[in-house]
């Protein structure tokens, strides 16, 4: 460092112990460059009485050292790699108070979905039924969505994250319906599909694909069993049915305080479940202009087995 | 807290003893809530091997003690009233080196200003003009601009903060150009105001009263004088000319390593400047279907006496 950057640190420090203060976490780039001359994009300066500690990451270490010389350096990488998962690793398995709550939560999405079927008619907008369904578990003592509701109509079905918008529902349409509720700060996650008029084959070939997929997943859901072979086990159906090229997605994901937490059932996945976790199970297809399929139900493991915690109908629904 | 969280919260201390990590910093509101059952908005919890902190303000106090009684719980109030500004207020006193290196960044953005003023000519348009100010700040050694370029024709230029546009400079217009550079990591920070063509007598009265209020608040600054005097004094001067309801902003801020700093000369601040203090002074009128005039220069307070480092002329320019 400058003399002119050990005379301002020192004048900070004298400011310090006159205030009574054990230290001052410096995070403005400014204010840090101000005090050590060091322009790196990342990183913090601990101040203390009669201490000075520059935290910043491996990319900075060079640049830190040639700008701010003999300036105490820590680098984070260590310590980031040490805590990453420390939280998340113990939130992956749940207790038994949280499973109560999820338990509930799965509940009130399962009743919200079945309810919002009966509002498909012909000419409601997406935007419309969505407005309803988030009514619906405010309503039953949800304190919001867990994400922002899916209503797909259509085409629009074949997009997974589809938004709702102003489109309004025909005969001879698919529609997915994907929610979730927060109920005592744990999330639901659930998504139905229907069809509105009578189906073609075609579309009740796919529906059986997928619900048969989805229920091979499921079964596959025990402790011990790594994330990839659930994957798997959804994915060799869907090939059976020469229909695995329009599965574009993982089979799910962990769920609990957010909608999207460890583990992640995808591809390869070596992670072993644990009893304790809570996964979605979400398989689908999606063909464009024509539509998608999604059956998604929350599925908890316990020791020795399984357990499905959303409970509406997986049935054929032709409206 | 519930005995469910307290053992969450031994089970990461275990974790923390095992990896030997001195402290973790839990800053997800998600894994607060896991641990501790508080769901505040604001709030991070302090994990030591043995110890265990909540820090959070004065808004959650009693929250976080209903929700989790017995955690232990510091208020950041305090600390923040005692640590705002202590940064700051070192950095709004500029030392030697500081100040050669302000006055560099200065005389760049005025030669660069100088040099804009000959682009202008019929057609041009407002972002072709912003572009070339900034590849001459560039070509002169600046790192970049200190702030998006302010480049407004006509009666765009009654917004104080035009963006600048596809709009092209015609006869009869006002150009107010407002710029700065950062030259080895210091702003500068500068406005002329030149009219494009030969200007109507209100638009030279204007000029006129603009002119000599910059000029009387540049000459009010002076270590002792509080921003508010300074404010003043360039308000008195357009309320002669009954042209202060037109002067919609404050008349200056401090300048250095970024482009607002302590101290802001604006009505009634009782702050008194002090010797190191570099701040503008950019008194403006501002007529909406009009135009504005706006003349801004950086000013260096130094002990018994002021200096100013801009150098651009700010005579009555007609082109």
């Amino acid at each position: 460092m400058e003399t002119t950057n050990r005379a301002r640190i020192a004048e900070l420090q004298k400011l310090l112990r006159k205030t009574g203060l054990d230290s001052l976490l410096v995070t403005s780039p400014s204010d840090r460059y101000y005090l050590t001359g060091f322009t790196g994009e990342a990183g913090v300066l601990l101040v203390e009485p009669r201490g000075l500690t520059l935290v910043t990451d491996g990319r900075f270490a060079v640049q830190a050292h040639q700008e701010a010389r003999r300036l105490p350096v820590v680098l984070q990488s260590d310590g980031l790699y040490r805590t990453c998962g420390l939280v998340e690793g113990l939130r992956a398995r749940k207790d038994g108070d949280e499973l109560a709550r999820m338990r509930k939560s799965a509940i009130l999405a399962s009743e919200v979905v079945e309810s919002s079927i009966k509002l498909l008619k012909s000419g409601v907008s997406e935007l419309e039924v969505a407005a309803e369904i988030e009514y619906q578990m405010r309503r039953r003592g949800a304190s919001g969505p867990a994400f922002e509701t899916i209503v797909a109509f259509g085409e629009r079905a074949a997009l997974p994250h589809a938004r709702p918008t102003a489109k309004r529902l025909k005969k001879g349409e698919l529609v997915v319906l994907d929610l979730g509720a927060i109920l005592e700060n744990y999330c639901s996650d659930l998504t139905r599909t229907v069809f509105f008029g009578k189906a073609p084959a075609k579309i009740r070939l796919w529906y059986g694909a997928v619900r048969e997929a989805q229920a091979a997943a499921v079964a596959c859901v025990a402790a011990g069993r790594t994330c990839g072979e659930v994957d798997a086990a959804a994915r060799t159906v869907l090939a059976a049915h020469r229909l695995d090229q329009y599965f574009v997605h993982s089979t799910g994901h962990g769920l609990g305080l957010q909608v999207h937490e460890d583990p992640r059932l995808a591809k390869g996945q070596k992670t072993q479940l644990a009893s304790g976790n809570v996964v979605t199970i979400e398989p689908g297809v999606y063909v464009a202009g024509v539509g998608g399929i999604r059956i998604e139900d929350d599925v908890a493991v316990h020791p020795g087995g399984r357990e499905v915690l959303t409970s509406a109908s997986r049935d054929f629904i032709e409206l």
